[in-house]
């Protein structure tokens, strides 16, 4: 296993084991509840959690730190995933290799867990034991939540069903992505600018996070294209099946590819100045335009 | 038209303008923002906001700032509407006088309209335009996350939709509405606490919107049973049909009356010592215990 698979496995294991304490304070036994685990536990890679830590190793932030805020951007991915999940929505009956949770639990108890999540990640920021200035709390909380709301996340989303079946622009799938994606993963890099107090800062490690979402969006559509579905954990060539506007799509394979390259280069650029602490930062970039599920 | 019912609607009208300069600072112009504005927008009664205002009045804080509080909880309000009417959960057709916002927009838009909505109310308090400091904005998002997720409004949800056709207690159904109704209720009331620093204060306050919502919650059972649809702007007999469990249900007319009067003279004896102040509170109070729609 290569360095920074490895780095990233580790995170992802600090990561579940700070929620898991978190969840285990709630002092709840509903069903409603264990559909909130199930959503969110054992969860993916985790990469957003690695990309926050990462960005506040680079910007030379005391280490442990970054789990608050890991721990509040895995909230938001999983609910956005079991809202997209719906019926309503992308219609999946599988995510992370296994059932998705409305399969698991039944529709109502999905909307709801998914909304639970979403507000547990503003809870978890603003809980008095989370180590933070109240300034700093505040301006996570300004940026997360515009990040997952109709100018992010949900904007993305509404975005990616409702243009499927019009003639689409690379602007628009582009601007659809960086909506879907590209703003949470521009706040994990962001935050580490926000918690080290740097304003001058916030814009530009946004937009390393923002890149990388594109980077990783692309790579996603070469895998839904040519992976191997054991190894991802969910079908493949679904975008096809669906509709979907993608980048490889609209561009071709190659073009797609010297894109995400291209914004590699962007992103090694941007970091440089902050090497050697940036390495696993530029790594985890490598790593998400290479990975193979 | 009653001194307090005319007290109440030039609240609203001020919440209202409030959020719709907010919702136009917001610079989008997609279908799934005019969802969110279909779902906030004209609103109720937007009793929350008035309860809110009277509290901020009974512990002396300036007046003006009780606006952005009340947007939040009008947009997280109208967040759990909409989604409460969604197919998976109530179905309901027709809200505040006119169509749900998913039969209107469609489910997935409604779905994520929902989701914008409940994010856009901690961008509203975190906003660097809105004037409280740091701390209180911690303080009261705290509070508001913890009143609209799986402990909140999505828990009482949860409960009376998995609870209907279980034997159930009074104690279930009071902990259910609490949830529901209740907590978002304390949020409003606990918030002037929050906002003038008076710790010592916020449970007490988060006590009585709690209680002013099990009595708010009580009216609304009767309006359902024996209520004119053209005033309330909604089908009556709805519980009924849906086999929801009610307090009237549980405990019989008059036993319902007399614990909803009960409530309300312990409101007035924690309000007596604040009084002139919490005149209108205690209006308040009274107007949801004994109003036609």
């Amino acid at each position: 296993m290569s360095n920074i698979t490895k780095a990233i496995q580790e995170t992802a294991e600090e990561t579940r084991n700070y929620l898991k304490s978190y969840f285990e304070k709630q002092k709840t036994h509903t069903k409603l509840f264990e559909a909130m685990e199930y959503g969110v536990f054992p969860g993916g890679k985790m990469i957003r959690s690695f990309l926050v830590k990462s960005s506040f190793k680079t910007l030379g932030i005391e280490e442990k730190l970054y789990l608050p805020v890991a721990a509040a951007v895995e909230c938001i991915h999983s609910y956005s995933l079991i809202h997209d999940d719906l019926p309503a929505m992308d219609n999946d009956d599988f995510r992370r290799g296994k059932e998705s949770t409305h399969k698991a639990f039944g529709e109502y108890t999905a909307i709801l867990a998914g909304s639970s999540l979403l507000t547990l990640a503003f809870e978890i920021l603003t809980d008095p034991k989370t180590d933070f200035t109240s300034d700093i709390k505040n301006n996570l909380i300004y940026s997360l939540a515009t990040s997952s709301g109709h100018q992010g996340i949900a904007g993305g989303q509404f975005m990616d069903l409702s243009l499927k079946k019009q003639n689409i622009t690379k602007e628009s799938v582009i601007d659809m992505q960086n909506k879907k994606t590209g703003e949470l993963m521009g706040f994990c890099t962001e935050s580490a600018a926000i918690v080290s107090n740097q304003d001058n800062l916030r814009e530009k490690f946004k937009n390393i996070g923002v890149k990388i979402g594109l980077i990783f969006q692309i790579a996603d559509d070469f895998l839904d294209k040519y992976g191997d579905k054991d190894k991802i954990g969910k079908p493949v060539k679904q975008d096809d099946v669906k509709g979907k506007n993608t980048l490889i799509n609209l561009l071709g394979d190659e073009e797609a590819k010297q894109q995400a390259q291209s914004f590699l280069n962007e992103i090694k650029q941007d970091l440089e100045k902050f090497l050697p602490k940036s390495e696993e930062l530029i790594s985890c970039a490598e790593y998400i335009l290479n990975r193979e599920k």
